[in-house]
């Protein structure tokens, strides 16, 4: 982009025109590009994929639903992702290897109660409620993948499981009211269930002809459950004819670039698991990586995670802003990702968007201490789509215009190192009085 | 330690005895374990240091000081470190080559303006303030050393400057209240002046007889400076007859100790700044690394860095409690110190201990994300003394017992990776109403 201010000197030489902002790439992913438009149904907008979302038992609230079950007609490709953190819960030792065989029919999710930090204890009771899934079903135990959120270090009640399974088998649908429900039995700090569904054409029909494919799901995630810790609970479904190599790429990839690029307070849980289901019930196919129609079913995947990964950050705990932080510029993209995690977790910068102050100096400040090269001369900083530091140096600001600016709900941040051409995008959200109330008042 | 629960399984095999807490180092070096004791005068403790603190105009407000000027009785040792942010303030590139020559004579210090991100115009500022102080003190200008801190983005007036030196130079004394004066000028969001001063034997007189030496000096910080970044100033003075090699030696691993295991926002500054200044007026020497007395003055150096570097932690903006992170049986120091930092940071952990709530999960969360490889079911976790987890497995624990033990002004967490004998302590505070106050209602 083009600098206004001689580079290596303080003295402005300033121009005719006036000071364009940092080009960056459009803020959301339009589904279109790829032949896909939103559509109803959630995670049951995929063929073959039915949901359900009860009360079971896990929280003291009758009224509140805990219990919600994922099911495709038959065995199907799958494909997961869970938590990197040293600390994993029971559910995702069960998982994990399960998951890796590439098949799977269902998946039990519970809020209230994490299952973790219970010790072989736990594990048992995640097998225990798998094989009750199993047996609604009349599918392998092997076949059903077990998700919790909730209380850690609290052993899991297998009582809900035992009355709450059969009756959840017995009410799965495959409707948009199914699917809602389902998103909803796993909400914990979430001010708002999650949901996505896209659908496109994708040519893996006969004689590569397209077929009509779906792309649904929903998460959970707000940053912490009181009183211990965050989860990012997701499941997507599609009708695809994906195969679980596929499955797993598509997903990591679409992962990588989404939930993975969420932050609403740097930390992270011993719960997270993303799971994805490919009933193939779409026709056509089968779909492997590389083949015809793998691109677009890949892209409707990641279109779908960045929605569901944006819903997060809106609604991170006591947020009121959505934060884009773009870094252009980079050398590298390990270099501009670790920038922009560096601005997007600093909780003075945090703290200046919920003051609804464009405060380059913060942004400058998280930026230069994460151990990334380059020069404090070549840096330029744009927030809101307004100028507000070039090589270095800051800009007459119109004040009014910002703070107008700021009364949306989404705030960009975009920051250019001067040292190449690599981009990085991360989502965070504002941090708040809310924020400590929510996870430090909760005792009072 | 001992565990009370079998390593692998989650059943509790309670023995006779009760869970003994984690052994940890003390929380505060004894400097009479070097035969130091606490003395008065600051920065001024130091034989041959003149201090003071004037109010120049930097700031509006007439009653408050804004301006320090710490001066030896002639070109002496010194030692000195800076801000590793890739964005420096124009006094640290001033100060920085300067203070590499490993002599000086005096410290000219602001509060109210950072000079920073002010280009080329506020590196001559920098510059020239140290002119007028060299002018006024009869030295040379290369003996002067520049710190500011304050509003950045924001050309520093030259005026207080003008005025201000004369006067300062004109009162510098070589006393408590003087030291005091300049403790109290650079203070910024800090609620107290935070100085220190120790006095003990060195043997490096005639002979190997001992000299009474002397370390003294004040430091600001608490976090972020409104409406811009976080700034930590130290100046540090000592009579003994360090070499200019022994002085740097000393102030490096002293500060790499203290200073740089301080985080209340992780946050970093343009303008940190840690000055030594090394008189030798207490006769004796010279002291050498390696030679005799080295060790004792290097200690006291580093017990006067640690009591400042706690008193910034406890003066932490909105900051409630003070907390020492102590992380045991690690692999290594760098693990160690990598999972302490984790729970350090984590905002999750922060606010908890601001709800007086011993959250074993969110410190086991912070310690798990941070990539450090250990095994879940060997971590051991204690809050205030009293063991909260083990093996991985949370234990009972006396609320009221531990509530009363949140009273205290210091909150202590320990983690036990159980996979070697490193160790690593990083001091912070907890994350409040306050702080969100402080940073983000500025505007409102």
């Amino acid at each position: 982009m083009q600098h206004e201010t001689s580079s290596r000197t303080g003295t402005r030489t300033r121009g005719t025109g006036t000071i364009e902002p940092i080009p960056v790439p459009a803020a959301v992913t339009d589904p279109s590009s790829l032949g896909f438009a939103a559509c109803e149904g959630g995670v049951c907008a995929a063929a073959g994929i039915r949901a359900v979302g009860i009360h079971a038992g896990f929280r003291a609230e009758a009224t509140r639903k805990d219990l919600a079950l994922v099911a495709a007609d038959e065995s199907c490709a799958c494909a997961a992702t869970f938590t990197k953190n040293r600390f994993c819960a029971a559910p995702v030792q069960v998982s994990r290897p399960r998951a890796a065989s590439g098949r799977a029919q269902a998946i039990i999710l519970n809020s209230g109660n994490a299952n973790a930090a219970t010790g072989d204890q736990g594990v048992a009771c995640a097998r225990a409620s798998a094989r009750i899934v199993a047996q609604e079903l009349g599918c392998s135990e092997d076949d059903v993948l077990v998700a919790s959120t909730g209380v850690i270090g609290v052993p899991l009640p297998m009582g809900p499981y035992e009355t709450g399974v059969p009756a959840a088998a017995a009410a799965l649908e495959h409707s948009p009211s199914a699917a809602h429900d389902a998103a909803r039995a796993v909400m914990t700090t979430d001010t708002v269930p999650k949901e996505v569904s896209l659908a496109g054409p994708v040519a893996c029909g006969p004689g590569g002809t397209d077929v009509t494919v779906h792309v649904g799901g929903f998460v959970k995630g707000s940053g912490m459950i009181q009183p211990d810790m965050a989860t990012m609970l997701c499941v997507l479904s599609t009708d695809a004819p994906l195969t679980a190599a596929a499955a797993q790429a598509a997903l990591s990839a679409a992962v990588g670039q989404t939930f993975n690029r969420v932050t609403v307070d740097s930390d992270t849980s011993t719960n997270d698991s993303c799971f994805l289901l490919a009933t193939g019930a779409a026709g056509g196919g089968p779909i492997e990586v590389g083949s015809r129609g793998y691109d677009a079913v890949a892209g409707a995947i990641r279109c779908a995670c960045e929605n569901l990964a944006r819903k997060i950050a809106a609604d991170g705990e006591g947020a009121t802003r959505l934060v884009t932080v773009d870094v252009v510029g980079a050398a590298s993209e390990a270099d501009a990702d670790a920038v922009a995690r560096s601005i997007a977790n600093s909780p003075l910068v945090k703290t200046a968007i919920f003051g609804r102050d464009a405060n380059w100096g913060r942004v400058a400040g998280a930026a230069g201490k994460c151990g990334v090269e380059f020069d404090q001369h070549d840096v330029d900083i744009d927030f809101l789509g307004i100028p507000v530091l070039r090589a270095g140096l800051p800009l007459p600001v119109d004040e009014a215009e910002m703070l107008r600016r700021f009364e949306a709900p989404e705030v960009s941040i975009v920051v250019s190192l001067g040292m190449g051409t690599a981009h990085a995008r991360i989502w965070t959200c504002d941090l708040t009085h809310d924020y400590v109330t929510i996870n430090g008042d909760y005792r009072t």
